[in-house]
């Protein structure tokens, strides 16, 4: 800020627009040099080429993608009371990774998704890094009343986000301005990241989310550090404080902090090195999860779970989170063993983040839903997307389960994804010999839900028992057929997932096989999967093992298989539902 | 035992044969009767087909494989003084993993080998699973002078040696016997596992190591379960016992005791479970390594390192192996921090041990050299090969040393390889543009080293720059080419092995790609490769980053390219040597 002489910033708004109060007060907006430098000029070429088949296909209908430009990391998520809010990792200049701002859009049930003007810019201060949201209710901030706008200033700040958002943010603003007054409202935590140097700031948006103002004293952290980032803040019930997650990235450690008014935050506690060293530690979250089964009616037991996101050098290569469980007492998270668990069993999900606020439903203080990046630091900037780059996972809510042997694991499932289905496809299997398949064909540019639960035997003969769940298509002349299979090893109890049958996309890094051994002693196998556009969700045994692929088939697949190869199959339930488009209104 | 009435068995010999003394001291062998009916006929009707130029192909000629039959992991590793033994998990019946034997084979400098013998089999007591062998030079056992073999039970001895392994090994052990009076030798310390039982069993060879008679006291350890095994034994030093790590494999529990008999063993401690958690803990080793330069001349500092192999359940799917970097006290093993290691960033290495006694070179006490498995129970029982399944990677040296942020991280490199080199092929690439490569023709059926050192710039646009190092063959009228690469992305400082171009087998589980994050901060990049037939190993800067796969090309990998893609690329050193071959000679 030394550059801005006798000016103080209070606010940074979208689209690289600044809003700065004078020392007198007065407000003014700037915009920096670099914005429109900033727009590479690849991708304006391809603006105007024609869409191949493939290339449309790969636009999920009900994962949320950005309209265009590049998105990474979800940021800010939070349930506001009203509606779902979806920040992201954003450049909107172009499809590679940088010139990170804050994207937006909201929802009223995670599916749904309306996009928003850009909620954060780069500024001067540096690039809008990840952080969180949260809902300061009782204005403990004091950032609220704190806001001391003339009449003049107020007409002058609502100019300055109509200029960006648009005159219905503005007329937002005033109506949000005139009901909010003395009350709270949401805050973003989130790193400001500059060449060498990575620090903390907090805004807060004059309007319900549309736009935050940095507050005049950021940064509130600031360890001269360029590898410090990611604060994922929530409310704290039992200690009564707002707590911070936040990495020392490159020194791979979680470091917690505390605060009453989101403006002064101590420094609790450190976490780590611990499990995975990777190169990078990103993306921290901290929450208490359920465990299905134990407690009592109402009171469930709980443990504490951290989440750490890695990159690069995760084992499967390059992106990827492990997580521990154990306890956290308000000052330190203290993990129950010296055992690391992963999120996924595959190579595309990272940097997750939980909801704030959730909902409450059955479970106190609101199920623990996350959305991740489906992606992966190692092509990212390469995949076959046309205009846009980058998906989100769906929500999933968490929970712990005891297994068959009594350990602690993390199950997941989709958030509420019942509500999409349509009439289910008409698709018998009952039982399936040695070397028999059942098929049906797959509904076009149509997001699918199968659900399959078998018993599996052995079939005759020395050959390896399998169970195969293929998603195909019949080629062309030109081209032969592709297939992305899920399956299951009987002799091994493994469960795979193969997308190096399709031909849509192929680079060094782009692994091709991913595999997790079951939890012993099944007598079923379950499986549920979602083929949305370029994007893949396995759940298997009811969510204790979770796999999520970005896949790139050359041509739609049309048609799914259920196959026995050397196995005998019983088939109790197979279910293929048509999901109900989220995402199509707004999307190419 | 108990079927056997009055009788105790004190040696369980190779090939299923059993040597028992009744009470009185008598001799007698008896063959189990499931030993004919444990060969698999599939084998025997593959037997007379001819073989394909690509399964001829796939025989290594530096690396063990088996004569025939099926080989899994390692044991008793061993330098006895005259030559080092190789003893592996071994069905000389077909080429499926079961009917689990100790095979043998001896060698003088861990390249040349000599099959031996089967030198325990399995017997009443369970098949013999994995375990070690150390040198009781002192007779501290007591197992040695304890045998009171009358002149007819040594005759009787000599000749079910005789018949198992011939009148040489008869011989031999009539030599041995002479020599050996009063004196120590070889003691194995194994697992022997029936359906519901795994027990540790002591063994002392009568002959240098070519067989195994079991301890009338068998087993020595029992704790009634069936998921216990793979005991490691070696002689602490410090603490003057020897030292034993088992799992409760799962329980994933690493448990140590200490002997001074090797009869008799006290728990001292247990670790884990800790790091990942898989379905099976397997393999323990524990050793001590030295911090590559770090302390004084001729003491260099050193820490205890646990690997724990997993399977499955490993990240990268199926078999991995874990370790951990901390301190033994000759009773406990403290890690000095949370973090663990992953042995291989591929995933055909399993089942690590170290030998033995290693002579000592510049390494007190030896250097710390190890075999592994290079396979994984995902696909080893369906590799095409012909006959025989299973190679051992090739011996590694292992040290630690700090990369540039101060972690110690463990380097790997292969041992004395330099040995076999022949004169390097001619060469020459000093300098590759963006788009450039440099060709050169490899020897057939030679093993071949490449060294190659470079630095890297990213070339001119936005594409990423990578520079390629490929294993090609032109393919022929009906087949299009294949190749095999490892390669480094310039922008995210990664290495990729990518097998996924070649068509000889493919398979689930078989993954295609496989990556690591390379130290940060390193001016140049320093390759290494060993590509020997159906085996490919990587070593990146001097042994930090290590890759194991094995490769089934459909034709053999004539040609080497070095590839810049988008880079400039200044070849400080590329070099490439055939390698002398050392299991040609007793191998098909």
């Amino acid at each position: 800020m030394a550059c801005l002489g006798r000016r103080q910033a209070i606010g940074l708004l979208s689209s690289g627009v600044a809003a700065f109060v004078t020392t007198r007060g007065t407000l003014m907006a700037s915009t920096p040099a670099n914005t429109s430098s900033a727009r590479p000029g690849a991708d304006a070429a391809q603006a105007g080429r024609p869409r191949p088949v493939a290339l449309a296909s790969y636009r999920p209908a009900i994962h949320f993608t950005p309209p265009h430009g590049f998105m990474n990391d979800p940021n800010g998520l939070i349930w506001d009371g009203k509606v779902f809010h979806l920040y992201y990792q954003y450049n909107p200049h172009g499809t590679h990774a940088g010139y990170v701002h804050w994207g937006h859009a909201t929802s009223p049930d995670l599916y749904n998704w309306h996009d928003q003007p850009v909620a954060i810019s780069v500024s001067e201060a540096g690039q809008a890094f990840s952080g969180s949201v949260v809902l300061d209710r009782h204005n403990r901030s004091g950032l609220f009343p704190q806001l001391p706008l003339a009449h003049q200033e107020a007409a002058d700040l609502k100019a300055a986000i109509a200029a960006i958002s648009g005159p219905g943010a503005a007329s937002a603003f005033a109506q949000n301005k005139a009901s909010q007054d003395g009350e709270g409202g949401l805050v973003a935590i989130y790193t400001r990241s500059r060449p060498h140097s990575q620090t903390q700031f907090v805004a807060w948006s004059p309007n319900q989310g549309t736009t935050y103002l940095d507050w005049p004293g950021d940064p509130v952290l600031d360890i001269a550090s360029d590898s410090y980032r990611d604060p994922k803040v929530f409310w704290h019930e039992a200690s009564q404080k707002w707590v911070m997650a936040l990495v020392q990235a490159r020194a791979r450690k979680v470091s917690f902090y505390g605060s009453a008014d989101l403006l002064h935050w101590r420094h609790l506690s450190d976490f780590g090195p611990a499990g995975l060293r990777g190169v990078d530690y990103e993306c921290p979250c901290l929450v208490e999860l359920p465990v299905a089964g134990e407690g009592t009616p109402g009171e469930s037991q709980t443990r504490w779970v951290l989440f750490v996101s890695i990159n690069p050098g995760a084992p499967l290569g390059g992106s990827g989170t492990q997580y521990f469980v154990g306890d956290f007492d308000g000052e330190r998270f203290t993990p129950e063993n010296t055992l690391l668990g992963l999120l996924d069993f595959a190579k595309d999900c990272y940097a997750m983040q939980t909801y704030n606020d959730m909902p409450s439903n059955d479970v106190p203080g609101g199920a623990a839903v996350y959305l991740a990046w489906l992606s992966n630091w190692q092509y990212c900037n390469e995949l076959p997307t046309q205009g846009w780059r980058g998906a989100m996972t769906l929500p999933r809510e968490m929970r712990l389960r005891r297994d068959g042997e009594g350990w602690l694991r993390l199950v997941q499932q989709p958030w509420q994804l019942e509500r999409l289905r349509e009439a289910p496809l008409p698709f018998r299997a009952h039982r399936l010999g040695p070397m028999e398949r059942a098929h049906t064909p797959l509904p076009a540019n149509l997001a699918v839900e199968i659900e399959v639960t078998v018993r599996l035997e052995q079939g005759p003969g020395s050959q390896p028992g399998r169970f195969v769940i293929a998603f195909v298509n019949r080629g062309t002349a030109t081209m032969p057929g592709e297939e992305l299979t899920v399956g299951v090893d009987l002799q091994t109890n493994q469960l795979w997932l193969d997308r190096s049958g399709l031909r849509g996309y192929s680079q060094p890094f782009f692994t091709g096989q991913f595999s997790e051994a079951l939890p012993a002693g099944l007598e079923r196998v379950e499986l549920r999967i979602i083929l949305d556009a370029s994007t893949l969700e396995v759940y298997a045994q009811r969510g204790m093992c979770v796999g999520t692929a970005l896949v790139f088939p050359a041509n739609p697949l049309n048609g799914l298989e259920l196959r026995a190869e050397n196995a005998q199959v019983t088939v109790h339930e197979a279910r293929v539902w048509p999901l109900r488009p989220t995402m199509a209104a707004n999307r190419g």
